[in-house]
């Protein structure tokens, strides 16, 4: 089959093409992680994405990079995501290997973790996706829906290969100067990103909705080594009725990984997180915060350090926010008080629609997995014309902290 | 007191500073506008934010305008609102008069009439809120919540008075070169906007959500008289689940209306609501369409005729919608029906935030009043992971006809 695309019709004369699956292929896994093998065969799974992937037609869906991807043109050397698999195949994943890899393993390991912590609070396994997607990339989806617990819950992990054209590169050095010589930008350059979202909307009003995202961005040099990287990430709780002892508790455990790391950590993640997750129309946060960061490179600590932070973050998320959790999930409410939920998880779908980056530039990605990204909508959500609480009510005090964010430690 | 910006302080040594009304000052109407004087209440409190508007901070809310406005600089000659607010007092409004008086006449009548017969069809008053811009401007919003045959009914009315910044002009002329002559952008221009937008969203899954929209817009010439001008609007039908018979009834009655003024009109606005009410990252039509047009101006017919035309349209909407909603707010429907109109409910909310120009617009104006723009969202939606109707469903028919848009006359 001859293709209109010149740099497709290259690769299919460079080697055997491989097979393009045009449409989405999600495979609903018979039970979740937890009980059965499928967390293996998912991970195993992995290779064929990889594959596809090598095609080099790959775009973050669920992360928000700021980037436009276009074919590969190089038929004359393997493709990073090739050399990936070689040494995944002859070497396995181990320290000594490249933060790709070391990455993709980690955050699939601590969804696993994850989804197996969220499930046991629950009592209802999750469902399991494993997805491809034409233009290469892919990623595993995990949703719990109607549970006992929580309103809805996803955990997601995207790996994805691919090339950045000129124009995305010269944004790119905006930020981040080592991307390329400014008198020597080339026409084109592979990367890799791998990353790991997830969004939790509890039944209970009293407790509280989170958000985590951590992700890894690479560039490779012509001869495969590492080029241009960073980290970016956080987490962040968004709570109907305000508990100060769980902002306090999500905030402290925040701010002991950080401090573990470097002490400017948490002042300024803190600070990033309240001005990220800003819903300007509304003039107020989405949440109560918790931290944020982008870009996070060589200017400011070396990979190793950088990765085992994120590591610390990332593994301290499931503890802290279940503790939460177990202490709301059986409280007792009233219906007025699950409609505040539900006008709150409107405020929530105003922001993640209208404000917030990642999900623009997810939804702007021809051919994304659109369901991948907004398994971050709640379950259901409620609009109601010029609803105020009443003044000095718990609901208001909630309202005044938006719009007035906290230091909660 | 002191203003620290330069055109205010300009506009206070020229003349008696009107009194800024630093907050909103929405008022609840004790009764709707069918069953008190409120109305002619509202329509008299006019005067009032039009007074406000003569400062000439005005910006479009709930208008999709593509504009940025900013301060007056003029003192020597009256402002163009507070030439309307002479003509009004001294002249009152008739068919001599400036259009933008008649259009102004116009929606407000219109806005009453359409009321009225949703009050009418449901038994249940809508409020009315009259608010007014610190920055200047104002409007009329009316909304019905919870009623017996409606979940949400929406319907404004905004006038405003403002000028436009020579950036916004020169970006404007790319689609009506008659605002400036090319070597000769002026620094600022006093424009004019006027219009009724509605939105419906019925409790009865069979019964479909409307949405209908009409504008004007006028800039002034330095000596007071119209310069450039055009309308803008259209109706569109989104059902949950698809009842032909509704569809043709909507179209005709629309096709009808534009045959009346122009053969061409109908075609052409059925594919341009085709095209802008479409949402991109599902790949699928928001409902079934109607017309849309914008930039209506002379290049396409004159002001008289486009007025006429603009008339009609709006006036044939109560009696073809009420026509429908009669048909089907009784129907039976299942638990599981009315679940599938959430999750349609879904992504009409997507379609609103991600997509839809106006709500874009509106929502980056600083100072919009969010609650008038917003009125557009249902009460309730729902977002199901993955979820699929049962293949040759009526749910699926419904998504494959949102697919590939039908012609229905």
């Amino acid at each position: 089959m001859a293709s209109r695309r010149p740099t497709l019709r290259l690769f299919a004369q460079c080697k055997t093409k491989p097979q393009f699956n045009h449409t989405w292929t999600p495979r609903r896994a018979a039970s979740s992680f937890q009980s059965s093998g499928s967390a293996r065969q998912a991970v195993s799974n992995s290779r064929n994405y990889l594959t596809l992937a090598a095609a080099g037609l790959a775009v973050a869906t669920t992360l928000s990079y700021k980037m436009a991807v276009e074919d590969p043109i190089r038929c004359d050397s393997p493709t990073l995501a090739e050399r990936d698999q070689q040494i995944k195949r002859e070497k396995g994943v181990n320290d000594a290997s490249p933060m790709r890899l070391r990455m993709e393993k980690f955050v699939k390991e601590q969804q696993k973790e994850i989804v197996r912590a969220l499930e046991e609070a629950d009592g209802t396994p999750f469902r399991v996706d494993e997805w491809q997607r034409k233009e290469g990339g892919g990623g595993i989806t995990c949703v719990l829906q109607e549970g006992k617990v929580f309103e809805k819950a996803g955990v997601g992990v995207s790996v994805v290969y691919g090339t950045l054209p000129k124009p995305a590169i010269i944004k790119m050095r905006a930020n981040h100067k080592n991307l390329a010589q400014e008198d020597d930008i080339p026409d084109s350059l592979e990367f890799f990103a791998a990353g790991l979202s997830l969004i939790v909307h509890p039944k209970n009003p009293m407790a509280p909705t989170v958000h985590l995202n951590y992700r890894y961005f690479e560039t490779a040099n012509p001869d495969g080594s590492s080029g241009a990287w960073w980290f970016g990430g956080g987490s962040d709780l968004t709570p109907s009725y305000l508990f100060d002892e769980d902002a306090i508790q999500f905030h402290k455990s925040l701010k002991e990984v950080c401090d573990a790391h470097d002490k400017e950590y948490y002042p300024r993640f803190k600070k990033w997180c309240d001005e990220y997750f800003y819903n300007k129309h509304r003039g107020e946060c989405r949440g109560i915060g918790g931290i944020f960061f982008d870009d996070l490179d060589e200017t400011v600590s070396d990979k190793e350090n950088t990765f085992a932070f994120v590591q610390d973050a990332l593994k301290s998320f499931a503890p802290t926010y279940i503790s939460i959790i177990n202490k709301r999930k059986d409280m007792p409410y009233t219906e007025e008080e699950k409609r505040w939920q539900q006008i709150r998880r409107g405020k929530y779908v105003e922001f993640n629609l209208v404000h917030d980056r990642g999900t623009a530039f997810g939804l702007n990605t021809p051919g994304a997995r659109v369901e991948s990204i907004l398994m971050s909508l709640p379950l259901t959500a409620r609009w109601e014309y010029m609803y105020e609480p009443a003044p000095k009510s718990r609901e208001a005090r909630l309202v005044e902290v938006l719009k007035n964010p906290k230091d909660w430690v």
